[in-house]
């Protein structure tokens, strides 16, 4: 019986050209019925580490079985492979570029197959630059729409996707080092600190010469003030309240970040 | 009877992060059938005057019983409160911070609560700083899905309500004094003066020394012209025909503005 | 029988203001169950070129009698017609300003009407600035929910419709003069001449005095090296791998590319 499940959409394609509305008309051709929701289009173009992020980040708060779609491409047209990969909460449909390897981090995948069956494509004889509309829409679609990922291509050696990743944390006794893995839109400076790593302790950051207190959240200090916290995507964050972290600490994607953990 | 409402969103979040994505998986968690509708995600971070002139004018357009999720939150994780309050027109759940204050200044509030009761929040342990995807959006989706207002916690005061508002118009027999309260995509100035005090009438508005006149709309007057109008949210508003007048006239919000009406 | 279509929708009204969420909310007062789709509302403020570019490309694209509804509107509140007309595909609802001229140049209209029937309208005394709210979304919502397009007003010649149109390509039997039409978010000059006259064939394209080699995708040259290819549109395009073309080639809308057709 064909359920209807969500799909989500990330892409780079930002929101001036219509790529975006198209990719929701090849979803709509296949099935009226599908509830579309956006992740964000705003990944800078190309960027595969900030859409990892983002899709890692967005997956736990679906409904099981949501399809999200991805498609951040750089190497469209080229060998590299499509693919749609079943995790525990839902599945995702992309390119084999490491999109995915954030949530592989994090979850065992049950299942992943090559997009080699081109009956659930747009065309079977896709563009060569836009297989987010002529592959990557229709096939989330179709999954959405009940079809079994099995039907869907080739099955692959879940070992076999390809991964990416930042450096590795050096986690001392009372000190771990990592770095600012994304920024958001409030200025705000997420690391790739698990939170689970300074739970319920005191601790403070030291990024750029500069120490900063950890605390519980925002409005907890004056305005204004800098603050460490673990964020509400379960990473240690540095925050200002009320203002731009980014700004204020003069610092960016891949710098370091230390943590000495107090108590 | 469960009844499946209208949700709207309206955020400073922005459209880079996966914030707003977020918190509609959990409103799809909640009810996977809800129709949800952005207002708009830019408001400027923090900013609860223009978030409350953007709600105030989207409510009149909205299906009765619509709900609108507002979360502009700079005291997210403080006492402040998380409210939901039922108007003639529909509910709004957001921060008890001023959020609901200009649909409150034209419109009697039916009831009002605060949201104590957890079993309509995403988690009984909120995250400290993102009560958008935690409380505010699942309590949205169970309200929009037919639970009712006293369900979702203690029945709490209208009067209490937190209220900001601009300062207060000026008003003369044939003059007018108010001020920019918003500046839309396009650079028209949108006065806090409603339209129905020149309504039938000609008149002029005085700002930054400059004198224009008003006509219906943009077309009436040259390309490039000044020109002031009620705007279609029912504001007095000056605007350049085929132009920005933020540019033209170099003002921003807060500056004042004089009528004088003619007849 | 009422059958419910997609409607969707193209705009300049930015996504900072309320106003594409209220034209939702007029959509949804008219029938709540229609799903919508946002083409994209970044159209450059009254750029009717760019308009009809958008609403070109996008129009394959979505389920048949899928409803248009696009407005950038200079002449708002003059006397230019509000229009709706059946394509083979779907229907477009617009200001009649050229915006649905770029679907007439390659589609043969089917009817077209005038819409003066204000039963349609959300209000009988329609603002004098916001036709999209007032006029073009209830008509959509009512045409998409199964309403006869001649019930929406008086019908009108499809010759008369305005047309808008770049200048005309200057063929000649191994070289095209043609121009820029458009430049996407990810910079690549998006030319109007149509990838069928270059289909099979190797061509260079010669812009700004730099010539430039064809091929089929990005990818297929080394990173930071100009191509110029058939684009998922399938528009004659100048890109780069990785980059961006206009940045690289300080090109703009407008500007000339000349290809010359090698075999």
């Amino acid at each position: 019986m064909a359920v209807d499940r969500i799909v989500t959409l990330l892409t780079d394609f930002g929101d001036r050209d219509v790529y975006v509305g198209v990719i929701k008309g090849a979803i709509a051709t296949v099935n009226p019925q599908l509830q579309v929701i956006d992740l964000t289009h705003q990944i800078p173009p190309q960027n595969l580490l900030a859409a990892r992020f983002a899709l890692l980040n967005a997956y736990p708060y679906f409904p099981l079985q949501t399809v999200h779609v991805a498609v951040v491409d750089p190497g469209v047209g080229s060998t590299r492979r499509s693919i749609a990969v079943e995790f525990p909460q839902g599945y995702v449909v992309c390119p084999d570029n490491g999109l995915c390897s954030g949530i592989l981090n994090f979850n065992s995948a049950i299942a992943a197959v090559e997009l080699t069956n081109s009956k659930y494509w747009r065309v079977p004889n896709p563009s060569y630059t836009f297989h987010g509309r002529d592959i990557f829409a229709p096939v989330g679609a179709h999954l959405a729409s009940g079809v079994a990922l099995q039907e869907l291509g080739q099955e692959i050696d879940v070992a076999s996707l390809v991964k990416i990743d930042l450096p590795p944390l050096e986690i001392d006794r009372h000190q771990i080092t990592g770095c600012i893995q994304y920024i958001d839109h409030f200025g705000n400076l997420i690391t790739n600190i698990p939170g689970d790593l300074v739970q319920g302790k005191l601790w403070r950051a030291i990024a750029n010469n500069i120490t900063i207190n950890s605390d519980k959240t925002y409005s907890n200090v004056p305005v204004g003030e800098n603050i460490t916290l673990v964020g509400s995507h379960g990473w240690v964050e540095i925050a200002v309240n009320g203002g731009s972290s980014q700004k204020k600490l003069q610092l960016g994607v891949g710098d370091r970040v230390k943590i000495e953990i107090k108590s």
